[in-house]
């Protein structure tokens, strides 16, 4: 048989994708789980988006162009316009869903050794990403005593060298729900350029800011618009994550120039997403306002009752619609695990993400679990009473 | 301004993207021109998958599984059936069309530095996808004077060396149309066989085969199952290249493991697409018959009607809809691109693919274009005409 590739080897399997098959056990034995795990929104996609579905009439589902549809990418012009980021249609390149956008802006802009810098935790597929490219990401750790906020930029500056190309922010953050400040974002801008980097920013839960905190836009910062390629997506704005719709957008000439010629090797985007994506920005106040409500109100929901379970701590995320929370146990991935295979309360149990796998340095994290406030609210109440009972059963508590 | 990758910069950029800012620039002055430069079918998608889509009534557009839905994949197994190919669901990962099938196979397979063997000319986008993941395509040339068959294996043995780690081949094939014999085949088996190479096989044209010649897929080969990656698409068959949905297939149980990674990082294939694949397979015959019966009546009067025309010679593609001609110029780039930007014939002109896209070697298919017949009868008959005329006027004849 021949060898599976080196990158191939060194692939990460998430923790969470080890502990599906435990989740399908438990769900066998009858057991309820509640998925506290996973960043699949339940709320339903815009009116407009699913209506624009029903009245596709074209006979022949044809390629779209290989940088997406011109009347969705100047429609989102102007939805950028409203954050008071100000593009032209030529600066957005559409791709299939924001993975796409991230694959494509690491092929374009780093050679494989080339090193970029991610606060973590960070988002676990960043890393599978650099791993396809060859890629290597180095991480400066945010602590939850300090709630994520950005590391000292010194920590940064330290790990520059010859190979630093970049670095990567997703913000507002998955999996910590930190919102960067103008303060950290002017730092950021003052490295980038100082450095001549790239500013990978994702900032695809826009949409999701519960402060009154302003909103810095990497495309916000002055002086390093050739620097910054922004990574976006629909899929948790407008809960559609399926339609695969992301953006690849940045000032940079080149840089497009490039990113299309990976473009046109796989030919084209979604159609049919690009129809709905571009719908559903039609969508009304009432969709966000709701949406939005909702958000506020699950995340209340979750932090009060995971700050309230003894020994469990949460900080209170900006943004976005998870949390990375501290619990009372040596070992998360192990907890999660036991919660699947060896506990249920009243017919019920609970799965979450275990940190580590959203940390590159293997010690930290390790009581640290990611969760998800995508679930109805009378679910998440009776979700944070199972973790609790399962705190309470669980042997190797720290 | 950060430096480009260097993969990025070897990208290559198409023969046919160069001439799209000319074709744009006939039509705005309003040159009427006959697109034979594309693949992308003129067919109406099938009613059954037109059908689903605007029976879709779900409210939340959500990830479906990385490996695509069960139900789709069940259904495969029984249209590989029909084409005696013998699957379980388990053995079929659904991807984001056949490009990402490609992409992902290269990076699961092959190291940066490793070689794959493809005869050529070959679609151009292997060489797009080799690029990005660092692999080295060898190619071995096929000559129109032989019409495009396999070239004497000896011919890829002697390419084999330590970093040879596959052979890639495209069946029916795009750009010949060329449909590789039973001999061929298991001359293709030996030698993946005897040197333990990957054999990937691009046969998403299998229901466009002319003649009565069998269609041998590389998973009716035996013995080298765990070798063969089937790289599969819905585009051509249904006309359905804008859902974005693929295969990457193989029983090869550790590379599927490894495919998997690579497809849990990008989430999710189109969720839309798959439910419009899934209903297509419900087909009619007569769509099939109909598609069928209008693609033998177009590639004979496409054939007929360039052999017709003085010094121009093209093979008989056995499947697919393409062909490789050979015109009576010196460079077949310079011609696509003259009768763009410096001919008309009543209003008219044509726009083909220079061939040179479609080798490595910088010498070969210089007097080459690809022609698709994805044109109505009475445009190719038009065509043709046009290109007779732009033929005669053209200064740099042979």
């Amino acid at each position: 048989m021949p060898k599976i590739s080196n990158r191939g080897c060194e692939m990460p399997q998430s923790p969470i994708r080890k502990l599906a098959p435990l989740a399908d056990a438990a769900k066998a034995r009858g057991v309820k789980v509640y998925h506290l795990n996973i960043g699949q929104p339940d709320l339903p996609s815009p009116k407009a988006g699913l209506e624009a579905l029903k009245n596709i009439t074209r006979k022949t589902l044809e390629y779209s162009p290989s940088d997406g549809y011109l009347s969705y990418r100047k429609k989102l012009v102007k939805y950028y316009e409203g954050y008071n980021i100000n593009l032209s249609a030529d600066d957005i390149i559409i791709t299939s869903g924001g993975s796409e956008a991230v694959l494509f802006a690491f092929l374009a802009c780093l050679n494989p050794g080339d090193e970029i810098i991610v606060p973590e935790p960070a988002y676990a597929n960043y890393m599978a990403f650099a791993i396809s490219t060859g890629a290597v990401i180095r991480t400066v750790a945010s602590s939850i005593e300090e709630g994520f906020a950005l590391p000292p930029i010194e920590k940064f500056e330290a790990l520059i060298n010859e190979r630093t190309k970049g670095i990567m922010i997703c913000n507002p953050n998955n999996p910590t729900g930190y919102l960067y400040t103008r303060a950290e974002m002017n730092q950021i801008r003052e490295l980038v350029k100082k450095y001549d980097l790239y500013l990978f920013s994702d900032e695809v839960y826009r949409e999701f800011i519960y402060t009154g905190s302003p909103y810095i836009s990497a495309c916000h910062l002055e002086g390093i618009e050739d620097n910054v390629v922004l990574i976006d997506s629909v899929s948790k704005r407008y809960s559609e994550c399926g339609i695969r719709i992301g953006a690849l957008i940045t000032k940079n000439k080149e840089l497009r120039k490039t990113v299309m010629k990976f473009c046109q090797a796989r030919l084209s985007p979604p159609l049919i997403g690009q129809i709905i994506a571009e719908a559903s920005l039609d969508v009304d106040d009432e969709y966000l306002r709701g949406t939005y409500d909702e958000y506020v109100e699950r995340r209340k929901c979750l932090i009060d009752g995971l700050n309230k379970i003894p020994g469990v701590y949460s900080p209170i995320p900006m943004g976005a619609f998870y949390t990375l929370a501290r619990l009372p146990v040596e070992d998360a991935e192990d907890f999660c695990a036991w919660c699947l295979s060896d506990f249920e309360y009243e017919g019920q149990t609970v799965m979450m993400a275990p940190a580590s796998g959203f940390y590159t340095s293997p010690n930290l994290g390790r009581d640290e679990v990611r969760l998800a406030y995508v679930l109805k609210r009378d679910d998440l109440k009776k979700a944070l009473f199972v973790l609790k009972k399962a705190l309470e059963a669980y042997p190797k508590k720290r």
